[in-house]
């Protein structure tokens, strides 16, 4: 019954770096692909025709939030998230996991499943592989995922055993559960093993192996140097089976894409191009810029010569500059339009640089020009991380 | 060298109701008809191409905010407004004064100008009538207004008095000042005389006989009873010249629009619709309704039945009220786009009536239907602008 498949369409002969296409029931996706975010059954700020518009081919919503609020049974009596949020092409959910050990207030892990605290209203919840499975059928996303633990940056080599070990047995009750709901929804593994490679390798073998037509390398980019994201790929990435789709959770920035793909990844979502679209950081081939910034206050040109996203088509940086510092909610539009067409066009470019053959050639012209935001930013966000974790406890 | 120009389509016989065609330089406007307002270069949270489609043919804009920020010298050098924020229809710019007086912290009013503190970073401005000529000549809207003083409600009539008759001096300044600009430009003439129905019939004579093009009705909507407004106008349309469109400044909600076409009103300007939307009061032919209310939850049909916006056509009432209860930045699109279209079709089918003689009974069955907000609300506005004035003195 489910209309998924994968096929690769080409491969990098010196990296992982592959091209493929993916059907699904609600349209094809041609990778390597980055998802924007729909947290709450909207990708903030646009509308579903600027995502079609900037390219996107699909994107991820948080069973998390979407449980808690509207609640996945109203979703359900819509005919679920695609007619109720009018996005009519693919779209992949989570599980919530991440959020649960992120945004709730975590009570009590067991064997048994995860309760824990709506971050709204402080009502107790409980998740399991089971109900995990029931929700996301009432969504009726194309791609779901399984309950999983995301073990913390950094953790002791026994809890990140613990925590994957538990995550494989709960996707095998996924598994199980999920043949009660839809068979058109496709249920992608999820490979943890924290920060050891022999988890990972582990964890790779394990999932791999589990009839999971797809798989999400879950735990990375939780506050580790990048360096060490790489690291972990180098060691899940061989021990994947090549035919199966590869989605990378939670990453990430223009640089992550770029290096990712050549480690084997083929799918990407991440909210840092919204989020930080929205604080005013904007992509540009030479890394992000700030559009607060005073030098665009008279920039009559648009924030970057020969984008062609509608932003920069349309209107001045100096316009956009106006906005921004006027607080106008057209800049959040203008702004995230401009970073999701930045992260697709990126994403394209990846695929045709691998379909013909010049991927190892784009990767080193794109990290020699392109700045990353400073280490002072990435370890702000490790301990917000942090905290995060913190309050939790 | 001014391509303005006004027409008169059709009269009412049983009030002063007209339907008319005023050409401008940037394209042509079927009165009666409703501005929306784009304070800061931006109707917020809508698009150039949106405005379009709610069915806008004008709108408006704040030559105050505008000239504290980004400066009315920096938009002359992008070309002017139209290109800054890329519309290309017909702009009217206020004058300012309405809010030196509403926002300001008015420091000094003489007979060569105002001197006052601006809100954002309390530096000290000056405008006078011929200050004023310039800024608008470099914001290059289409209609331009005066420098006025707006007198506040309640005020005696010997303060009417003054601030009336200095207001008739600046308008003529404002005449012999806009010579030396941009001919295109249209200067239309400010009726005052705050509630005192023998000043405002001396101020529409003494307005009205001067070379303005058109006439704005400043003073009103300032806080004062309906009723009372009423009677101005009643005072003051009679004296008016026919051959010129009328403006009424800052009004209004859609029984304003509905009850003052009936009083010889042709062009309405106000941020009621948008603002309201915002805060969750949307439009519908029964009055005003609020999305946040439990009851959208599960509404499957559209905010309103029968609506012809983008917002009605393509999404359910239920997700507008999931988008508005998680803060989400597409709501306020969304609201605000059902507002504005329900603005501009009521400007449409109040033409229409007057065209086809009927405007008579659809003003009563309008108004028969429509359930106008409480008194309540329309007090707290009131207090709201009172606040306002007290903080200047």
């Amino acid at each position: 019954m489910s209309q998924f498949t994968f096929t690769i369409d080409a491969e990098c002969s010196e990296s992982w770096a592959r091209a493929g296409t993916i059907q699904t029931p609600h349209g094809t996706i041609q990778t390597p692909i980055f998802m924007p975010v729909g947290t709450q059954a909207t990708v903030k700020s646009v509308s579903p025709e600027e995502l079609r518009e900037v390219g996107a081919q699909i994107i991820l919503s948080n069973t998390y939030h979407l449980m808690l609020r509207p609640g996945s049974e109203l979703i359900d009596s819509f005919g679920g998230l695609h007619s109720f949020m009018r996005w009519d092409g693919p779209i992949l959910t989570d599980s919530g996991g991440f959020q649960v050990w992120s945004l709730g207030h975590l009570r009590k892990l067991s064997e048994e499943g995860v309760l824990f605290k709506s971050h709204l209203d402080g009502s107790p919840q409980f998740l399991t592989p089971e109900s995990v499975m029931r929700i996301e059928a009432e969504l009726g996303s194309d791609i779901i995922l399984p309950l999983d633990i995301c073990a913390p940056f950094p953790c002791t080599p026994k809890e990140a055993r613990e925590a994957m070990e538990r995550t494989h047995r709960w996707e095998e009750r996924a598994l199980v559960a999920k043949e009660r709901y839809r068979p058109e929804q496709t249920l992608f593994g999820i490979v943890q093993g924290a920060f050891e490679p022999e988890l990972r390798q582990e964890s790779a073998r394990v999932i791999g192996s589990m009839p999971f037509p797809g798989l999400s390398i879950g735990g990375l980019s939780v506050g580790e140097p990048k360096t060490k994201m790489w690291e972990m790929l180098r060691a899940t990435t061989p021990a994947l089976p090549r035919e199966k789709p590869r989605h990378l959770l939670g990453v990430g920035s223009p640089e992550d894409l770029v290096e990712c793909v050549g480690l084997g990844m083929d799918m990407f979502d991440c909210v840092l191009p919204t989020r930080v679209a929205r604080h005013g950081g904007l992509f540009t081939r030479d890394g992000r810029v700030n559009i607060k910034s005073a030098r665009f206050k008279r920039a009559t040109g648009p924030i970057e010569e020969g984008c062609d996203c509608h932003t920069c088509r349309n209107y001045s940086a100096a316009y956009v500059h106006h906005l921004i510092r006027a607080e106008e909610q057209l800049y959040y539009r203008l702004g995230t339009i401009h970073n999701l067409r930045f992260m697709l066009r990126l994403a394209a470019d990846l695929r045709a640089s691998i379909l013909d053959g010049s991927y190892p050639v784009f990767r080193e012209a794109f990290l020699a020009r392109y700045q990353p935001a400073s280490e002072t930013v990435r370890e702000q966000q490790r301990e917000k991380w942090k905290a995060a974790r913190e309050r939790q406890s």
